[in-house]
């Protein structure tokens, strides 16, 4: 049985008068990011060997042997008797070889019958992201279900909605966190159309032109629970697109995930103080005693650009390469598995600061009622006493300027002060200004009055159940 | 009646002391752009209106009269009374309003019941999207048809297949056009997926809670084609995920095309001489009077970085807004329209180039036969015998360096020195070192045995039947 | 003498058998966007056939009639006899080629002596480059005399310095706006080192490897004004850096004014309410009636995005080209034209926004007192007493939680109340407490005390002087 | 003496109630990435506290006790004693921290005095900045003398000059490597620009508004070799130009080595077979005896495409944040480091390749001679007859066209061949279309003759002495 150092060199050496230069052999093995995989390794290598003897291609006793020695291998992996640290190998594939070979001795080289590296890392790359698609959509629905449970808790709450970060109309806190669920919503669709591409075997397709052994694909496919077998062995070996569009999936993630974190940056900031996270998630200043940072949504907003940077390098490296394999796209498994972790990281770091932020309800309300937010309902008004609306935009603004200009509120005017501006105000303009009013009278479908809001709530979590 | 001049202001400026400075004006101005969505504006406008007649909020009397005053506007710009080319108008609402009130008058102020910019740009967008995306759609159809046409007509032709551009197994013509017809399979799949989210009404979301006047969005849904309605109105008002999906998948479609056009300008490279581009998409050189260069294919490889460019904006646009509109929000528009043109056009003309590419399937069939590439299959052919695939490999090695030194190719090696490298050679190994012999024997489903790639181009046709 | 119609074909024509098609030609196409280089080309032309009849390769009396009719041409595009606006050409030369021959005739084939369109077009957009670069500068400048005007106007006004966006320390104004004047002179650095890289002149490499004919260089460089000539052909027709370069410090532009932006959309929100942008800089709503819009910074922070998107696409299109010209390269133009065009005008619109807020210097002052932001004052005070930092620290820090719950500042506690927190605490802790007292204290160089930031002020004119 | 554990707290840690949640620790903790930067961070530590000792701010004998037991720590981390392995401080200034209190005890704490975490990770990336630029030098310094000794050796040599991918002219393989010494050249002026504007010292601008205590700026910058102290401690803290604009240049050189990378695939493909890369920079295929693949150039390309994804973090994570420190900074770090090591290593390959690279003169040879890349001196010649050059483009076309249609190259033609096509040709044709009369023709300043070359070489030798 030969030694695991001896055959710790490549299998093509053979034909090379020299070795590798040193930097060129640190340059170019992939170990210490896809020794990730080894889990799908083995799992693939099983599935594909079992397949080399039911298909007579192998003796059931050889594959026994090789199926037998990689269980063993993958539970040596598990309790830590087996690890990575000081491993020279070019990859994975080479590790497990190795190790394989030391055990059960040359047999273990038949494993590569009727298979090549190119198709058994399209298929490890697969199995993962299989699970990591899951997994994020695992992480997406959490956060959902934090949201509508706030958002429940909450009912009623009123805070000003914004555009151009000004106030512009009194909404419901519950239908501002609703906002954020059918974001997720969109995003758990785009995973599982994301998983449907994903779900296909490449294995079969060997180096590029598929295999001269008699396999049987399906087999391989129905073991390891692939929905669907790939049409084209070329297309097979050059084929990136799943792992980009899930990375455009989860930018898209981090792009609201961005957008949740600015605003509890700015909720949390004494200017606004609609917001106090907990403890948990909050930081404090080495230098100012005084200091109660939001670091956990100040690092979940920059992490979107590390994602976005994945997305970036997983593009420019496909892009121009002509087929099939090209070693290049070894770089494609970093930016992968990067992007999985932070996001689902982040997804986690949001749940858990939405479970737990303590808003401000009277801040909240107060300023709905600041900044004139229900100017709006007064153009309204006079649009239903039959005023064409851009004139009744300009009744209502000049009343703004004049409020302004006495620093006071629109409820502060009396019906006179509303009379001198235009004859045809009476006492409904009451109604029109006040912040509850306004938002129960914004029933259109998806608006925020209470009632649509219900409506909301329920379907959303009819969605979850 | 106003003047369309004197109307010319915006709707805002009365609470207002002076004007925005000319150098904002040229700055913030969307009509230079957003004019190409006039038709879209038009059409919302009138579903719009006509709602608000059935649901009585106007005068049936005054939704005739405006419908009827869009309809005719639509008319003039069509055929070229109306243009946009000295307007200086905000945007197309206000152009589309400005007319509308030179010519029906006052009446016209109505258009902004229970509606607002914000959201009407989103239906102006939406509408864009889903026509935008259909025509991508056809354009990958027709694409897709090219390569099948060319993989019909050339069944049974020969070419090297490569990893790392060194050639390594060789393949049917076919078998590699159809690698494309593959990619853009998904591409198509993705669009549709783009679309269905794409279809849903943001109309009535107003300016960012909904509307107080009692709208029937379902009315509108239907009229306009929308599958949905949005749910939820701030979502609705600060919601791009549709433009950065649907940008996305244009990104992948483009990333296909550099592929291929990095292989088109490969091939019809003096070194590969593998096809000849028609002269309808070649170009020569102002100075070298011998150039026939691949203008086409490089400009589609060029724009595809262009695609990605525009993807990178809307990201970044995107990225940490607080809900719900910020005007950052108009510079989505710019790329989104880019990123159509520029993969509608890059399909329509890899279209042409496939359709009149001339191959030259000899020089394709003897370099398959030139650089080893039926190595492999001695080694299948030594591993059949019941040799470790490791000790094949080796062995087949040996004879590929020997012949290396001696300028030959495999299939020059005689029996004898077959068996000189290892006793266990037979006549088989002919049969193993002939190109037709390869790529018959790679049948493996997907693989590149004809028999196989006659099933692929029957499962291709369905899918376009 | 020819018609210019049936001149336009291409040079290359010759050779091939059948014309473009007519997509390809609007694909191909550059003359919609290089036609802006006109002015650029002409006095390109000049220069070389100027050099062209001083050395003697062409004809005195040619290069007389040469020169004299594209002197002629440019006076026509100037006063508008000649547009681009129904041309079909190629490209920018072919259309001054095309006129140039109708004008006077076939000697006008003479300006290709010597030339390529590969070196035309390099040397077109260096000339664009050097003049782009000096108007950024320029624009930098201005902004940069902006800041130093309010930091001058409101020397001594003092408003919360922010980290993670909590109030940490109080800050002098002067201070805050002077930061934004040391990013832009680093900005004006790098505009001046790309400058200097662009200002090699590309002519003489012909189509890629030098020419035949016995040019003087030197002498083009003199008549165009370049510093230097480039040393290698090749190198040369293939090199993109100078568009690069440029167009990343463009980015690191943009990437300041986006945080300017922000700053000025949060200050001008009711929540901060430190800032009133100009009406000259603001929107209303079509829809609200109360509001006013920061839009132009919301712009000018959007057109960030832009900004990055242009430099994706120059990075992408770049990578892995084989030297020397590739058609790819013909979409390096309008990215770098619309990134020079955003960033310049966002430049203009921040000067008119800076030169017109009005700021809210009450508020400031009042927030700067607010929020606890001298608790490092106290904490430093302890230390001068001999407590270690980490203990200073704490008891500060447990000081702030005091004032917390009893909803105080740090300066409405007594002495009793410090002492019983610590009883080192004495009367210097009232001065250690005000705001004018923290600011005065922060005396180290580049610190924010009144004694540093005059220095500031008086070294940052010193620069502009 | 506190234990390490002990003081395993944040020193913040005192305000709050309750302990950060685990997965937020995890999620924020930058030790695992800047324990990189002990080194830097006790070198800072070392002139910051002798400063403070020097300026009287703190007792010299405590200073004495403080330096030294970081010059202990240095000593264990460089020899292994203490390591991050287990580590779970927050950042590499806690792990210091920690680790000197439990050797010296609380005076420890005293480093804190007039310093801010925010100014002292500053520091520790402007030192490592500095080192990471000059070895990126050393690293473009060392590839360009590469470039050099092969353009010496093989001076004379002659290959086909390419553009579109198509044969051009025929050009010097030194006139070729030279183009890439000139790129290299302008990356290393940009490093150097870089390194300047790195070279300022950020210690002292404390948490952002610098400090209450008379620290000397000029002092440490002394110990610690910067040329400047920075103006203004806001833009100080929330600076991070240095970084970007340095990965900004480190793009660049990817972008250069991605097209080196791309012709050395190009060159070594059988088509092509213009070089031979030495066994310790390729790799063979474990499935595919034959063959031998430039992976060392495809990773070297594939990773440019990180270095952009780095950059495009950069970027997108400093875009609209407010002054000055927000904790999305601490992004900034990982994709910096990752630049560095990528482009350095990337570099180090390249030099590897090119100085063992085997050419394949004889090949490129005859390839200079194919393809009519001496068209245009057939051009030119019957430019120098005084025809107009559109003319003798035509002239030359259509001899090119009738060589293909008999499959010969232009030396082919007889010179009544010549003349059937125009009575004006004579014998000075065949030296047109000789390949080496083609070179030595082209002697403009930077062209590929031999004599101008050789210029090349002496002015590359020159700036390398």
């Amino acid at each position: 049985m030969s030694s695991p150092d001896s055959l710790n060199k490549p299998l093509w050496s053979g034909r090379f008068d020299s070795a590798p230069d040193a930097a060129m052999l640190r340059f170019s093995t992939s170990l210490p990011f896809d020794c990730r995989l080894w889990r799908y390794d083995i799992e693939g290598s099983i599935a594909h060997v079992e397949m080399l003897g039911q298909c007579a291609i192998l003796p059931r006793e050889e594959t026994q042997i090789i199926a037998d020695g990689l269980r063993n291998l993958a539970a040596q992996i598990e309790n830590g008797e087996l690890n990575f640290d000081d491993a020279s190998d070019e990859d994975i594939h080479s590790f497990i070889e190795r190790h394989l070979t030391a055990q059960i001795g040359p047999v273990a080289g038949k494993l590569h019958t009727a298979r090549s590296r190119n198709d058994q890392i399209a298929l490890d790359v697969r199995l993962y992201l299989k699970d990591a698609l899951r997994a994020a959509q695992s992480a997406v629905r959490a956060l959902q279900r934090a949201f509508l449970a706030r958002a429940e808790e909450h009912f009623g709450a009123i805070l000003p909605g914004y555009t151009h970060l000004q106030r512009a109309q009194p909404v419901l806190l519950s239908h501002h966190l609703l906002a954020y669920f059918w974001m997720l919503q969109r995003d758990f669709e785009r995973l599982e159309e994301n998983f449907a591409r994903a779900d296909v075997l490449p294995l079969g397709a060997a180096a590029l032109a598929g295999t001269t052994f008699p396999i049987d694909r399906q087999l391989v496919a129905q073991k390891l629970g692939f929905a669907a077998v790939s049409p084209n062995s070329l297309d097979t070996v050059a084929d990136r697109d799943h792992l980009i569009e899930s990375t455009a999936t989860l930018s898209i993630i981090a792009l609201h995930l961005s957008r949740l974190a600015e605003e509890m940056v700015l909720w949390t900031s004494p200017e606004w103080d609609f917001a106090r996270l907990s403890d948990a998630f909050s930081t404090g200043s080495s230098i100012m005693p005084q200091k109660r940072n939001p670091d956990s949504m100040e690092l979940v907003r920059g992490k979107a650009a590390r994602v976005f940077g994945d997305l970036t390098t997983l593009w420019t490296l496909v892009k121009s390469l002509p087929l099939t394999y090209n070693r290049d796209l070894q770089e494609d498994k970093e930016p992968l598995f990067d992007a999985f972790d932070t996001v689902i990281s982040s997804l986690q770091i949001a749940r858990g600061v939405i479970e737990t932020v303590v808003f401000n309800l009277e801040k909240m309300k107060s300023a709905a009622g600041g900044g004139f937010s229900t100017a709006t309902d007064v153009a309204d008004y006079l649009v239903r006493k039959g005023i064409p609306f851009r004139q009744a935009h300009e009744i209502t603004g000049a009343a703004v300027r004049q409020c302004e200009t006495s620093g006071r509120g629109l409820e502060a005017l009396s019906l006179d002060e509303w009379r001198a501006l235009d004859a045809r105000f009476d006492e409904g303009v009451f109604d029109a200004v006040s912040v509850e009013g306004s938002v129960a009278a914004r029933q259109s479908e998806g608006g925020t009055a209470p009632v649509r809001v219900r409506e909301q709530l329920e379907r959303a979590q009819a969605l979850l159940a």
